[in-house]
């Protein structure tokens, strides 16, 4: 019978997390997504540590010299730029074992389903999952549609496709985008089961609101917090909207509540 | 000289089975098959549980959270979604060890006979057969010829092609798709000789008498059973299907008597 | 200096072998090659064994469930099925180590020479070869030129090449097709130089007379015998033509002989 | 928490380096870059021994037949040549253990990001960062998009994703062409963090101004120095070059002071 | 500081050496090649010896069933047939291991510089050369430029790039093409550095003094010898043919007087 050990425990409080994600400088460019502040890994972590996040993801390198071992630790072992085209397929460029060597709680990866190297993620993904829970820590899966036959990736039925891909392929936490209201969102985290669902939180929103809605629509839906980048370190005051956050994930108070608190 | 133990031993009845398939939300996608009911795993581990099937075919994920130990499992070792067009490759994900952690007594795996990948799939379960036999496991394949080379694969002679491959690479049961009726079926059943074969139940039917003279079919063709989904957790009434089912299995009743045994 | 062992001698009676080859289901499917009789392995065991062969070639699995430890075994290594198309590529499904576990004296293993993918071959044999060879297991080397670049199979150069690639790539026996007359055999059996040379069967032949003629011109040519599967058990009398082949290979009487002494 | 040592010890002086690449007879061809003095490698190693050089980067067989223990040594450990066409991938050829035997202080290793192979690269250089830091030793990581879909390589933008690929992918110095002036330049630099930047020295310019402005632009740019080939080895004077770069290196002169200084 | 042990000793005398080769049976197929003397290997290995050939270069199966221990044995790890179109790719279907077992002072290995396959074989040979030279063994390496985009491989800078990749890939002894006149090839042999250069035969010449005079180019351009197969077994005095070799390579005697001392 299968060890029913819940793996997530060191990201999660009350079964809510807040993730402060931060492996765009590989993923989309220095130029594309940072300035002279965000650029900075020492400004990511200590935003983490002092904005009472639950976990943060970075890839091995960012991890290996800026790390401090406070907020836990999520490591990204496969990445890829935005460069080649064709079907997207990311490797894993960092052990599970290395990983642990850098102080990692958790280890992540992405599979983008329905590429035409769908098969290869699952495959190096599969190992990866094995060896996170021999050593004990949580495996958490970014599952990105993406593809030439692929779909739109926030269309109802797409998003609840990579939730249930995470609860099968053995994701103590998936990681997807949200499809735009609760109610359909609610259906991705029925498809991903006891699999914790976590919100991607892609670009800035044009405002706070904007965001915080669909954080909170997350929540509505059963979801178990946020992945978020762009949205914390892109803000001008990344602590005040991880005040917010905290308030709409582990108080499940209402985004107007919220936002009257936080003026800006 | 081979070792001649026979590993279908904890999935059978008097040389019968009657496995329960879930894994569904991986190869298909939730929204395509699952409703709020049957998305949920703990609902398909009871109804394998109280129906009384001879054993429960379920990915890595959902086994490692939801498996109860109770229905004997079968790990379903690799697997794919739906997304990815051109020729289709499913890889291995879990590894025998760690199926046998979870409490497996059988791993399953797919081969998609036919397809431009056909190499790598036989080249990665004939590891998994030997992993298997060595630990005193049944090895169970799921052979679907498909690519665009491939007939259809309903038509009587590839069906036997799928049995027969099932045999001579291994498996000691092989899961292939009803061929229409129970003559050509039972060529099927013979060019897989001594290893069990177990029809691939597919899609609901229209009615249920169409789906019970399909497994009839199959038993008198000299089938050993049937590994079904869908036609169980997507009828209004599971074990009623369920006990439907194992009175031609494992009764060898006619259809006409077991329905109306079972008015709905 | 070289270990100057002979691997081939458990298969052999003076130099010479006539081999039961029974891998058609795997690489042909079942119908175009079998009927209600020889579709069961278990006749062409009590075959092999009742008609005096020097070994009985099969696929894994129909070994593992079959075999019974009379006629020395050579347990083919590969196998693909016939229905994808593209560049012909065979992969390992069977360990040496596993072969030996099934009681195998020999392996094999087959090299489609000119495709696409022959370096694929070229690399998987050469670790199987050596394994053999450590265990001291003879080593059979099937060469099938094939691929779009490919000529004619059986056109003399071509024949010759596979039996010359046969040696230099470390085969103790290798199997090739005919090339149409003992003549331009010879010089495929002169290119393999110390590796034994046995004709590969082929399809049923119109008379008995032809093939037998074949064999005979194959002997004469300096082969060291016969892989054989269709003309004999699709023969109505398989045994009477185990006969008229032991005579032509191992008493090297002439076809008319022999075809006189077996009246049908 | 991370182990925070800092690898590059080896090969620097206050922060700052002046490497000697030697890999262009692989990667260019020896026609296209030598003549009959820098073709000798004795001669290379003889000006990185004299110029004083932070180290010198060699490709495997040229360390094993000329390396003499005097200046550290970064072994490059895959390489390609410049003949095939399409997308560029660069394997590994040497082990980091074997670079290690051969007396190594770093490893060196290449990436083309955004090539259609990124992720081969990405993944054999994981593995080898890992090995490396494990012995203690440095990692480098040449960085150069290339590939039918990367936009011009010395575009602002570019390096500095070169830079920062460098970075996440766990780099201790990363290597990147010069983008074109100071200001640009230095958000490279800003985007590679913790990871040391040195600048590639590129084809031999016109002027020795010309490329010692380059260099000061590194340094300013906040870099660690340069990696230099033919602007050393193809001048007349290597020595006096090298004298003139160190002093814009390791002591911040002014090219025009430097370039007084050393008239030819 | 590495290794500078001299592992070309036993190929050697006083920096020279004459390589009879023979894995053109595999390469060419043995119709194109051979003729009923020089099919035979055991003509070619009694040619070797009483030839005085320095060494002997054999595929695996021809030494392992051939091979008497008595000229030094260079063996072929890779290979493939002429068969194939599209880009060229010999894999390794012998360890180093195995070579050492059948008595090889060295192993040999084909890169085909400039393939689309390049990086697949300067992988292979990397781990080849390592193992070799923990061994104690020879590493030598065949450099030849072939593929689609690949120049005339005679033409001076490919022979030099072939030569100066052997160099940097950590060959003991790299083996090229004569580029057609002393001057250019002493270019080849500058590039190659401490690794030795030998000359390959090619196909058999008009006159012996054509081949003689190729031979003596690569002496005077510095080179240390021949690897030569069909110049020699395809001569009808093939040890007449090897003393003039020898007089050429060991004795620096001119093509002239040579062939005055053996008139046909």
């Amino acid at each position: 019978m299968a060890d029913k050990r819940d793996f997530t425990g060191p990201l999660m409080k009350n079964g809510r997390t807040l993730i402060l994600a931060y492996d765009q400088g590989l993923e989309h460019g220095p130029t594309a997504d940072f300035d002279t502040r965000n650029v900075d890994p020492a400004f990511i972590v200590d935003t983490a540590n002092r904005g009472g996040f639950s976990a943060l993801a970075l890839q091995k390198g960012t991890a290996e010299k800026y790390y401090d071992g406070r907020t836990p630790l999520i490591l990204k072992l496969n990445g890829k730029s935005t460069l080649p085209k064709g079907e997207p397929l990311s490797r894993q460029h960092c052990s599970v074992k290395y990983a642990e060597k850098l102080g990692a709680k958790a280890v992540g990866y992405t599979i983008f389903l329905g590429s035409g190297y769908e098969h290869e993620m699952v495959k190096e993904w599969g190992a990866i999952q094995e060896e996170a829970h021999e050593r004990g820590m949580c495996a958490v899966l970014w599952v990105y549609p993406r593809g030439a036959a692929v779909p739109p990736d926030t269309q109802p039925d797409i998003v609840a496709y990579a939730a249930r891909a995470g609860l099968e392929l053995g994701a103590d936490i998936v990681k997807i985008k949200y499809s735009g209201d609760s109610a359909s969102f609610s259906w991705a985290v029925k498809a991903a089961g006891k699999a914790k669902v976590v919100m991607s939180g892609g670009p800035k929103t044009a405002t706070d609101e904007a965001f915080l809605s669909q954080v909170q629509g997350t929540i509505e839906a059963g979801g178990a917090g946020l992945a978020v980048g762009r949205n914390v370190w892109q803000h001008p005051e990344p602590l005040k909207m991880a005040d917010s956050l905290k308030k709409i994930i582990f108080e499940n108070k209402p985004v107007a509540q919220v936002v009257a608190a936080t003026p800006r």
